[in-house]
């Protein structure tokens, strides 16, 4: 496995374009579009959240069905987030106009020249074979027209470039404040399989209101069932272990499209070459959710939460995320104030049972590591160390539990004057 | 039942007295301490979080068995919590401290005189009849010296004045800016019982680091067992609904003393005279609840969730809670912006299943009010009467589910630059 750099057109026969529709934001880009010259299988994971926007509703339907799928449009601005039915009308407008526009640049591009294993059918493009997803304030409606010459204009630039990739990137974020992008290839079957995404927001448990969105785009010939199974298991220890500030989204997406263009071996079944597969999804995947956290609104530092010594994952799991959650440790870390007590503290409260008393705190970063805290009482360290140390951009707390030997690790960020600012101030 | 102004002296045989120990602030109160001159039954509601400071631990074993008590012992500054067993063995000596100094109080003031029922058990003081209370940082020792000579010092000030009880009130503030006291009177069996409070911080499933502490005092004669009855009941529905910032402290606590100095008939059985008991100590710690949240760390807002037509009190609790405890969505109060979608989201992620399209949102303030969302979209509200509203110090939401007729009420704050300011720079 190997990290490249590379955005969503790194896989064979993928490419995107993006423009400035209007939507909502002025003298920037607000959409992107992904395109495969080939169908692609499809998996999807979506928020809980019981209020789910009109585009997790439209893709939910398209990634559990059979349907193949050829496309996704994004846009940033408007979440189409309790839009009722005027909402599920504008997915169906998006994806028709996309449609139509895919259609025009199949038969008329050098991609058509480039596909490698398509027939007739994929000139069948319908609406059902695309995919939309939305991030921005709840409760408007689309101005869809202004969507509907966005698609048309993207689909006149579509190209394969690393460029056309990073553009995209760009167009859909909100307050993020850098484009995330991540890419990997494996050897599959003597094949070269590449796996790549991009992503914005921050976070799939507990995200952003801005929302998470990301679209992994992948040349692997893979099963659905298995490329579902792969995705829901990787999500489970990146995006899912990940926090800025505990609302979780209406419109949280990770929907992945995969178009067999690498032409390995089928994937059909849990086989090494899935456990290959899966390990570079969770590579390029971890990567993001990291960026996403250490880019949370406002976030100077990334703050990781390794728990050690826990009774079974899930436990550590959750003294993890309780840490990386509770504002009184992130307002801390924002200090750089080594306040130990408040990580026993919210290891206390996440509801799972321990002794005090055996915890073993350290912190660490790029400037060093420390000993905090152990046998239930701080460790008499140095402050001005721990200060230091607390500093840097990327800072590290290792709870050692001493009850058993599973481990996990979560991501968050620091609770800063900045996140207040940008969520006081982000409808208005 | 009438609300009268008053603190922790205003019932029959209670004391206040402060002092300035010199634990950690300089230049202001940080001691206080509540005695009855006569023996009291318990009851005591403390944090659930694994990690419980030592005096949490030394006052829930005292109130669990029928050891009468004669006085609690409070100080600021430091938390006595993750200090191992030199922390409980100073829960020690500060109730040692107190039962010599209290001994020397009874037999020499005017207040021996003043007792009504007591025998000579009465000065038989011992250090098993002190509660002790703490809050503040985490992991620091106790000066046990200087919380002794505090002791000392105010048992030769204790006064059941209402001045003596507000200061009282006072010396337990951290970052409190308010002092927080409530009292009611209610007629049992023709005698008059009054019931007080003192509080501080701001929680107590979600409380403040800084910690909730509060001291109940009455002369009512009511069994252990029904007090606790009455406290439990009567926390879940006004501590128990407030949140600041959604972390559980490891000191929380509530404790009730009774002395039964009012001569009412005996409180026995789950009678009239419980339910009259009862309700005039909701109202107590209803109105400090609302104190607590409203003065919540950097708050500028009490947010008032109440939520009806649930189909089940519990799912109108959880629904009234996520909204309260929503970072977003308290942001968005600070902003004075009608930001109805985080409202909805923050009940969609709840973990309660309901109709989207169901949801009526209105928002009432002193100000007036508004209807905000209906029909799962924007009623079309107009935004500057909506902001206008939102600019009270007191705001409401109001959130008709349409699923059956149970209903909720939960207290929070806005979240504001200044939160984040107090917690980056608490400990250092």
């Amino acid at each position: 496995m190997v990290m490249i750099d590379g955005g969503v057109t790194a896989p064979k026969g993928f490419y995107a374009a993006n423009t400035a529709a209007g939507i909502k934001y002025r003298d920037r880009d607000d959409m992107a579009m992904i395109v495969s010259e080939a169908d692609c299988v499809t998996a999807g994971t979506y928020t809980k959240n019981v209020v789910k926007a009109a585009p997790v509703i439209w893709d939910k339907k398209i990634t559990s069905s059979d349907t193949p799928v050829r496309a996704v449009v994004v846009n940033a601005g408007i979440a189409n987030a309790c839009t009722g039915d005027e909402g599920m009308e504008y997915c169906q407008k998006t994806a028709d106009a996309a449609a139509k526009a895919i259609k025009g640049w199949s038969m008329t591009s050098n991609a058509a020249a480039k596909a490698i294993n398509r027939d007739d059918t994929a000139y069948n493009i319908s609406s059902d074979g695309i995919l939309v997803a939305s991030t921005g304030v709840i409760g408007m409606q689309l101005p869809i027209e202004k969507l509907e010459a966005g698609v048309e204009a993207m689909s006149k630039k579509l190209s394969d470039s690393r460029e056309a990739a990073n553009l995209a990137a760009r167009a859909i974020m909100t307050t993020d404040t850098i484009p995330k992008e991540a890419a990997a290839t494996v050897e599959i079957g003597g094949q070269t399989v590449t796996i790549a995404a991009m992503t914005k927001g921050s976070g799939m448990i507990h995200p952003n209101m801005c929302t998470m969105l990301c679209f992994v785009t992948t040349d692997a010939d893979i099963d659905k069932k298995l490329l579902q199974s792969a995705l829901s298991e990787v999500v489970e220890d990146t995006f899912n272990m990940i926090s800025v500030d505990g609302d979780t989204s209406t419109n949280d997406t990770c929907v992945v499209l995969a178009n067999g263009l690498a032409k390995n071996p089928k994937i059909n079944e849990k086989s090494n070459d899935y456990e290959v597969f899966k390990e570079a999804l969770f590579e390029v995947l971890k990567k993001l959710a990291m960026m996403m956290a250490g880019d949370g609104e406002g976030a100077t530092a990334l703050f990781e939460v390794t728990v050690n010594g826990a009774r079974t994952i899930n436990e550590a799991k959750i003294l993890a995320k309780s840490v990386i959650t509770s504002s009184l440790t992130k307002a801390a870390i924002y200090g750089h104030d080594a306040n130990w007590g408040r990580i026993l503290c919210a290891l206390g409260y996440s509801g799972v049972d321990f002794d005090p008393v055996k915890v073993r705190l350290t912190f660490k970063s790029a400037a060093g590591s420390i000993l905090i805290a152990e046998n239930g009482h701080g460790a008499g360290f140095d402050e001005e160390e721990a200060t230091r140390i607390l500093s840097e951009d990327h800072v590290t707390a290792i709870c050692e539990m001493n009850m058993g030997d599973a481990s996990a690790t979560a991501w968050g960020c620091d609770l800063t004057h900045e996140y207040v600012s940008i969520n006081a101030d982000y409808r208005s």
